[in-house]
């Protein structure tokens, strides 16, 4: 078998078997094929794609180039989580807490962001002495004590991925459904969870811009999942919009207590109860109408909130500050940028609104950019609300003044303002089952 | 400017500038740019093309990427000739002395063989003492001396060409008509000629399959030439079966020494005279049907075969084997195949034939093979002729006998045989100015 031979196949738009696809990836792991012939190879996948049985193998042959988490060691439903990424997306710190103090594990691995995109860890990363990396054994542990626990993902799992992406991120094939689902589902069935529900986002901030390529991507990540045994959701999301208020580590840790004391942003909290409602409903907790309504009551008795500071104290933070947010150091410095005009706030530029934080240092351009968890935005306005000309749109913060001139550029673009009344979006436009 | 927006531009159709394909040719030959963007980017070219003005432009830069050589020392017109490579085609043998006898000069640098396609080099090395490498000050002044000389293509031209070839050999990206015509044209460029006749091989045996994409490809490269202010004519021929009736290096140089005396195979005068009447007519020496008249005399006089005698000579070969061909060693083992039933032989897969011959070690299956200049094959039967059941279909030779079980068997499965009897299609399909 030639690595050659299987690029030129796919790029006569032929199907590749499971030989010729494990042979691709257990060659590039190894060090036999080389990144050339891979990023050529990619780049025909981006136009020819895979079809379903081709993704599947691929993502099992990425899942067996590295270590399975065994998660055996935890009793009952494991559910895990994944959102394919947005702007101001802090779900998981407010679904994983409600899930588990209703019974359901949620042992869960995350990453970190990188461009407009931010990361569960490095929100985590805000709380003070928070630890996202913990031996295997400690995790499941947690998990098996207080029903949660979110920690970074280890270098072993999934190591052709890890090389894989690092290839497309600099050869532009990130594009490719076949190659994202088959990215995120071979580190999903390494995470080891019994069930898992899929957040794909949708919209100017994320990576689909359009609905139908996001519910392709749904539909594909949920059919390789159930090929591997596992029970599947997913839902299609609005990222059209920022979620919630906040962009930045500390200022989305701040809302996420917000929204688990039962008064976060609308948006955000319906996600949030839609999604932990999914993930109680794969655990077989009750119907689907059934889990929304406890994961509601979760919100409403605090008893998410308990759960949370739980886990950060089993994680080595300090609850205290969970308990009293008004703890959180501040950013040194505040600037606003205002609206230029009468209307409605028509759209958003999610992506820019992203970008602008990022330049502010609440995330990272490149992978190895120090974060400051304490710059971001609070975004006053969104997309639907009726604006006066010289009303406050949004709230930046950074510790260095110098930062805030590209960043409210970048941020007073993001927003377009109309007479014109905009028709708003379902913040869950599908499920997928 | 980065190369990962390059290749995300051509991903989505878009154009690259003059200053984004020089960006991209410097940048991978100084080792900037890495050979998985460069195979990405290729990659993306096979699949959303480049127009006239982008393959222009990638010809220069490639063209710059190295020496340029100065045949200004040479005078009157020179004239070159390029195939895009074939089974049993002999041609620059037989039209350089034609048209170097009739006062053009042609001072041409040729390849060596790969795979199923055979090399002037390769086929000009069959003659003892022939020296295919000379420095470029004797090269030139052989030119003035007698009109013609034939040399090896140096290191230094296009060097770009030579990393991005070694590389799209090995990524499945051969077949793109800008990426062929680049690569064709800045070599030719690069040589220096004033005009350039391009042969453009069509069929079973030529990496162009389908006559439309032979006839896109003809078009591009005389589109480049006179954009770079060369005179060119392109023709494309027929290679569905192989030219003449030789294959391998000593036989086809006898081939070509019998064509030059007036007695070789029809197929191969034809297509023969037609170059050499086109290299004339550029070089203005009478319209083209004056051409092609003194073209057959120069066969019928035998001046040519003197005029090569003479290059022979020149270039520390012996001409006694020219004027005296029964002195060329022949093969020590001679096997032949027989066909399995009667009727017209009604296709050839002429592919199957060059590999045959190079089963034989006629030719290269690797870049650093060894070749046997006795091997090959006389193939007595060709499409559209009638055989009789146990008629000899072809002769195969060969130094080796265990070289012809396998050999034999690839070169009987190239002969189809019906019933029906074929549509034989013209030598020549078109010539484009």
């Amino acid at each position: 078998m030639r690595m050659v031979d299987i690029i030129e196949k796919k790029r006569l738009g032929r199907k590749l078997s499971k030989e010729e696809i494990d042979f691709w990836i257990k060659g590039f792991v190894s060090g036999d094929i080389p990144d050339y012939q891979v990023s050529a190879l990619t780049m025909a996948i981006c136009f020819q794609g895979m079809d379903e049985e081709e993704t599947t193998n691929l993502t099992l042959s990425m899942l067996h180039s590295g270590q399975v988490i065994d998660l055996s060691g935890i009793e009952g439903f494991k559910v895990d989580k994944h959102s394919t990424g947005g702007v101001g997306d802090k779900t998981t710190l407010i679904v994983a807490p409600i899930v588990a103090c209703l019974g359901v594990k949620v042992a869960k691995m995350s990453g970190r962001g990188l461009g407009h995109t931010g990361g569960t860890l490095d929100k985590l990363s805000a709380i003070p002495g928070f630890e996202v990396e913990l031996p295997a054994k400690r995790f499941i542990e947690i998990v098996n004590e207080i029903g949660v626990a979110v920690i970074g993902q280890t270098g072993e799992l999934v190591p052709a991925d890890k090389k894989i992406y690092a290839l497309r991120d600099v050869t532009a094939t990130v594009s490719s459904i076949p190659l994202i689902a088959s990215s995120i589902m071979s580190k999903k069935l390494a995470s080891g969870s019994d069930g898992i529900v899929l957040d794909v986002k949708v919209g100017s901030g994320a990576f689909m811009k359009e609905q139908k390529d996001a519910v392709q991507l749904a539909q594909t990540m949920v059919d390789i999942g159930k090929c591997a045994g596992k029970k599947m959701i997913a839902m299609v999301t609005d990222m059209d919009i920022p979620l919630g208020k906040t962009i930045g580590n500390t200022l989305e840790v701040l809302e996420a207590i917000e929204t688990l004391q039962g008064r976060g942003p609308k948006d955000l909290e319906d996600v949030c109860l839609k999604l932990a409602a999914s993930m109680l409903y794969l655990a077989q907790k009750g119907t689907y109408e059934e889990c929304l309504m406890m994961a509601r009551q979760a919100l409403e008795s605090k008893k998410a909130l308990q759960k949370f500071a739980q886990m950060v104290q089993k994680q080595g933070g300090d609850p205290d500050y969970i308990l009293h947010p008004e703890r959180f150091a501040r950013a040194s410095y505040h600037e606003c940028i205002y609206a230029p005009t009468s209307g409605y706030v028509f759209h958003m530029d999610t992506l820019a609104c992203g970008m602008s934080a990022s330049l502010l240092k609440a995330g990272r351009m490149q992978k190895d950019d120090w974060i400051d968890e304490k710059a971001g935005i609070v975004l006053e306005k969104k997309t639907g609300d009726v604006v006066q000309k010289g009303d406050v749109l949004a709230h930046l913060y950074a510790s260095d003044p110098k930062l805030f001139p590209s960043a409210m550029q970048s941020l007073q673009n993001a927003y377009q303002i109309l007479e014109k009344k905009p028709i708003l979006q379902p913040h869950c436009f599908k499920t997928i089952q």
